[in-house]
């Protein structure tokens, strides 16, 4: 299959789609993104490229993060993180709290908001948030083999001024005692990580080891082993896109992970990773047309795992 | 890879095991079972056998029945069906209620037991319960090329003398108006379903059309469309082990459907489907050393889909 | 205080609300009452009556009974009753079965379904169904000092037909061993219970007892000891409205207890019994103008107990 | 009756049981108190006083001070306080944040912490923290008649280091946009209103008006109008005492507040107040002999509203 074609056929798929679903406007970088940009890119296993429409527009990548804080966390304190956060779908909204006061503390999985906040509180590790954000920059620069992935000032500054839920979930956390660093340098690295701003080509050029037992195929780095990243990519399947997780596995039937900015993350295993963008929301907080693109690109490609 | 080495290997790998969980006891006919028996079965797209242990003896199939219903009810409804029953995984036990009561009498997904009472209701289509159950036994029994499934009478009236949990969520469903046929009826029809009694070869053989795009490779057979068989692996992949889901994509890595009678029903999409026996459970309801016997077979494989 | 002034006055206060509400609708015979009747009628302990509009007329008085057959089944069996149901508010709507999950199939308190289907279940005692009824309705008469109670057989019937949800609570906490009969004959003593049809001023004199420390002052009857008196009356207080009870103290500030034929039963220790009826009901199922009317009535009489 | 002579009877009636209950230990300054203190206090709306045992230590009063509290929001905003708070039991424990997602952010009631933090943010009513409290310690001290009432300030510090709970409460509302005034600043204020030290002399005499329709009948002060006097009785009923409000109303039959550091909190309508306090919680939080105290008081004298 030659993927330029591919991401050309999947582009025209969905370009009667273009502006659909409700841009997130919770904070105004995010609200005056244009609705109508769409972006696709794809990296295979075996070295090939592929992009169409938007692909080098950077966006917030938002909880797509999450995916790369878990691969770090794993990498640095390995099983015991397990400890700490579950591993099970929540059945419920990314910011939801009332699971996390039933089983004290422990949030369900990495890929909430409530998980998510206890892996960056494992990437603090006694630091500082500057470190832990510069690490965190620096993974992702090496792995999207790009200097230029960022960190948005402006969205992490409006993310902090309004993250009053996040800010509910950490003292939450942190009131069992599942969080050990200031909530509020928990937070700060946490605003910062969601604020990364990538273009799809960077996106699925970074995710890339996830699709490839661990191993980045460009450097031949082992950013995780082989079983780690079979485990990322589980989570992502059945945890990735919040209460639309089983939709996203039944339509698309690939390990993904959204963002609020409009980005998905999806991994086909031994083949490629793919990286969609489209503003516009579903009612789960899932970008609309990156979903219905990434469900074209399965059936054209079948690359379903099922 | 020989598959006859590998259940072999897979036997030794849990020998040391066996035994291990607690076997229901809700009704006597599983109370009696003895906790050490573990069978193991593979049968391949491409047609090799391989079993061992004691893949020979029958048990009760319990809630793994759940994946054939479903395949019958799209198979007959198609997808009006998902007006009635959800597809995401629900975060809860398999005979919670909560959740119906916050969705208005709209299960989650059709692996749990309130989803399994909306699917049976469908089988019912205005038809008694023995002709229901009589459908459901003939296809179990096209499907396994073995006449002698069976459903256990005994086990099937002791689930109707305590099942009042199903009784309830039944009865719930139906004050919604997302039961339509009599509650008595769609509990004889469920119980018998559930009471299915096959042996992990005959199981195996019966969902291999899930390991090859809904086609049974035996005879040819269209059991149901393509994607419809990726749709059902993917909802066993989410939801398949209750409030355990998770874990077992995790360590597993392939769809699965767990049984209270101890069975696990894995497929390995374009590969095999496998079934696994022990009786004893883990605290979530799954059979511990059958999960085992899965995990061991996925990392000897490399069959996992991540 | 002229009694029958005071129920002139209030009377002529809800006159410009009547009709307000909607009227119940799940079964035909509550259904097509007429939704502009109202009737008050009040029973003081020092033997004085009066009564207004339509305080002559029966209507179903649903789960008020619930106060009757608590005071029987405390009579019967005293303090162990509090072992299988608790007496706390429950926060959540009359038929909810959400808490009965979390807390093992001991309902909140006994005014609501799931504690009124337990209450039953003492009243049974061993005994029918047909026994059961034929003491309540003997403990009815008495306490209303008229053999002209009865059970309305159609609403019973009808209730019987349609209720799911009930059917639902009575299995679940069956499933939890906290049922002892057969789920069909609390099912049929409860529906009939609940079908038990009196007018205002039956219902105001058969509950005078909970104003007078348990005694009935017309004929000098130990209903019940003071203390279980002032208990029910407790248990009324932050019950006794479901989820409406904390505003109904707030406004009414007597022990109430509806039920959703549209009567409202209210209690002011040491003084008299009042019922009102009007069979329009509030969001919370609740008689709209009957609250209404116990409002002006307490304002008129100081009567509330805060 | 002898106002001193019940207060000794009570006081011998709980000797035998000083020292039961678990002192609440998560701030060193109420861990260190010993737990066999017990004191009771009652204050009578025709001026008499009695006192016992302890009744001249101070103590933390902590959440009994969301009655005074409210009192002065309801005094200075009147009715629109209930669009922003309910009046409702919430069957949950006093930290509870499950119903406030469910709920969006409108606590169930006044007296469990997350509607005690929206009364505080309307008692900041633009100011600052110092103001507020301020405000609150002079309202307390003209209503004890003793300017000796104070803040603990070690107290008020210890909750703003432990506080993640509360901290996740007011984060949550400030979500919903139900808290107006920067979160800090509502804690600030809240933890130092929890502060408030008194002994059980004091407090009977500051909440006297609350037995008098509103007027402090020392000094003829309207502290609220009457309905206002006995809406706040009634929340005390069915609130006052968290998931446990039931209980305390069936088994002492007054209007009552706790407080975690072991206070309670009585009202006897038209009687007396009475401060009871023993440092030893039961398993909802609630002082194990103060309510022992509060139960034979209530039975000696026959002033429950039942």
């Amino acid at each position: 299959m030659d993927l330029q074609e591919l991401v050309d056929a999947v582009c025209a798929d969905v370009g009667g789609h273009l502006g659909r679903g409700r841009v997130a406007d919770y904070i105004p970088a995010l609200a005056r993104v244009d609705p109508r940009h769409f972006g696709l890119a794809i990296a295979s296993v075996d070295g090939q490229h592929a992009a169409g429409g938007d692909a080098d527009m950077p966006f917030s990548i938002q909880s797509i993060s999450k995916v790369f804080a878990l691969t770090l966390a794993l990498d640095r304190i390995g099983d015991p993180l397990w400890q700490r956060v579950g591993r099970e779908p929540s059945g419920s909204p990314f910011n939801s709290i009332v699971q996390l006061e039933r089983e004290q503390g422990i949030p369900r999985n990495p890929l909430i908001n409530a998980g998510a906040l206890v892996v960056t509180d494992c990437l603090l590790a006694g630091g500082t948030p500057d470190a832990a954000i510069a690490d965190i920059l620096a993974f992702m620069r090496a792995r999207a083999h790009d200097a230029a992935v960022c960190v948005d000032a402006e969205v992490a500054a409006s993310e902090a001024e309004t993250g009053f839920r996040n800010a509910s979930l950490a003292n939450f956390i942190r009131a069992f005692g599942n969080i050990a660093h200031p909530v509020a340098d928990v937070l700060a690295t946490y605003f910062s990580q969601c604020a990364l701003s990538m273009d799809c080509r960077q996106l699925a050029q970074a995710a890339l080891y996830l699709a490839n037992d661990g191993i980045d195929p460009r450097d031949g780095e082992i950013v995780i082993d082989a079983e780690g990243a079979r485990r990322i990519n589980a989570i992502m399947m059945t945890c990735g896109h919040y209460d639309a997780s089983g939709d996203f596995a039944f339509r698309v039937g690939l390990p993904g992970k959204s963002g609020v900015g409009g980005g998905i993350l999806a991994i086909a295993p031994g083949k490629a990773a793919i990286a969609a963008w489209a503003p516009g929301l579903n009612d789960q907080g899932n970008s609309l047309v990156g979903a219905l693109a990434l469900e074209r690109l399965s059936r054209r490609t079948g690359w379903s795992v099922f």
